[in-house]
């Protein structure tokens, strides 16, 4: 009786590779799990096995109808298709997801001191113009003005002179240049500065103002269906690179303002908050050839040692 | 001391919401899911609840880096510009993955006796030309001669006269009409049947051939990198309507082909193989208008009544 059981139970596996067996859907995992086992990279094996448990899991969870399916596939198509040279669709799905700033989270250096990475953001698509420490990087002057100013540091305080700190913004009204061609010129809130002797930068700019992710695609759909607010707080985004560093992707946030605590792509750290504190010392603004009083945000970048 | 304790905790959760406080990124995760709460629509919410916690699990398991999370979006992007009017790519992805079957396998009825659906698959988008009991469906008229035949019933035996049957199918070198717009005459392939009295259809056609889904995509690139190919074994595809009943959507198979247990969308179940027999009858073959000998598939469509 057990060898025939046996057999029975054999002959069943054996009988029916590649067919669709049960209700639950079970064997079309395996099936799936089964195509990726002659992937040749080892991680791409790795992470598609991941992605076929994970959308099975969800889809079985859930109890996904096919009508949910379709809807699923046409917001992803129009999602793809919303892409164009100036506007990524997908990562803004990724954005307000969490996803882009889980990864940025999970690659990202922990080191206590070491300033802290958040994501890049979808406008960092053209180069900023090289421009001389104490520089202004508000080419139309709109906005309140301000001064940004700090040092680029080893993690162990030694400063670092010859470092390249990338800046972009958006200006006062929420609006970065590759956004408004005709409007703004190109470069607006945007600059490429060297560190001096000492690892200071410094430059002029205007307070930079909340702003909303695109709305009009895909993405705003979803951020409206699930009554969401498409805001993020205003801040200025930093690439700091120096030789032999890890360099770091940030930003600087404006303490204070809207939406630090409902960052539409959870962007925020603590850490990253910063005083634009409003500053009454005429000399100081002399020096930076900005109106008393003035609103200065102090800070370094603090970059890792590269092993 | 218990008190103090107690405190800091509360501030450290009051202190920072909305900000992301740990390298693990589940503070990331926590944002996600709670910006969720406020979706009206509750299954709505259930779908991205699920999604957030899936796709957040996946990369933290991966440890999935910013690189790889780059090819993800061009990938994903890439798929979303690959659909047009007569392509979707999106559902070819659902379809390797395996997705879309086991959405349809959940989806499914699974009473015993009752003919048991499988994917639609991308080519149901023409209507297909109404046509007479008996006529033939290969217009074109090169490959192998057959007669499919067989009853719409209901599961509890009973004949469905004027049940609606759907038919469509590629040609004997692997191919649909759509996709040989020049080369084949448009409804080659495609037909819509009516049962007669008895619950009877029938109709000549070709033997279908196995044929590749669409390789010169995002999917085939997955394909390749996975070291799959991309066939599926030989089909015809029903969709079979009653009135008072549930429509079923499914294939035939022809048995004894290749890749019944390697079909690259994962759609074969072993009810759904037939034998396409080769039949010696020559007033059966005079009766359907076909050379004798013929091959000749026979099965019934069964359908559960609708609730
Ligand atoms: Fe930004
Ligand atoms: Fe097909």
């Amino acid at each position: 009786m057990d060898e025939e059981e046996e057999t029975e139970e054999a002959d069943a596996d054996d009988e029916e590779p590649g067919m669709t067996t049960d209700a639950t859907g079970t064997s079309v995992t395996e099936q799936a799990l089964a195509a990726l086992r002659g992937t040749t990279d080892p991680r791409l094996r790795e992470l598609l096995t991941g992605l076929v448990r994970h959308l099975h899991d969800f889809a079985r969870e859930t109890r996904l109808t096919q009508e949910e399916w379709e809807k699923a596939i046409a917001f992803l198509t129009a999602t793809g298709q919303s892409c164009t040279d100036t506007r990524q669709e997908f990562i803004l799905l990724s954005d307000v997801l969490g996803l882009s700033m889980l990864v940025e989270t999970l690659g990202g250096h922990h080191t206590p001191g070491v300033t802290e990475s958040t994501v890049l953001g979808p406008f960092h698509m053209t180069e900023s113009p090289v421009r001389a420490l104490g520089d202004g990087i508000d080419l139309v002057g709109g906005g309140e003005p301000c001064v940004v100013s700090g040092r680029v540091l080893s993690a162990d305080g030694t400063p670092l002179p010859g470092a390249a700190v990338d800046v972009w913004q958006a200006d006062d009204k929420g609006y970065y240049d590759v956004q408004q061609p005709g409007v703004q010129p190109a470069g607006n809130g945007r600059g490429l500065f060297t560190t001096d002797a000492e690892g200071r930068f410094w430059f002029r700019t205007c307070v930079p103002a909340p702003y909303p992710i695109p709305t009009d695609g895909p993405v705003g759909d979803l951020l409206r269906a699930t009554g969401r607010h498409p805001y993020r707080p205003a801040h200025i985004h930093f690439i700091a690179t120096a030789a032999e560093h890890t360099p770091v992707t940030t930003h600087i946030f404006v303490a204070g303002g809207d939406y630090l605590d409902s960052d539409a792509v959870f962007a925020v750290k603590r850490n990253l908050v910063q005083d634009f504190a409003m500053t009454d010392d005429p000399p100081l603004a002399r020096e930076f050839g900005v109106p008393n009083p003035f609103r200065h945000a102090r800070f370094d970048l603090v970059l890792e040692r590269a092993s």
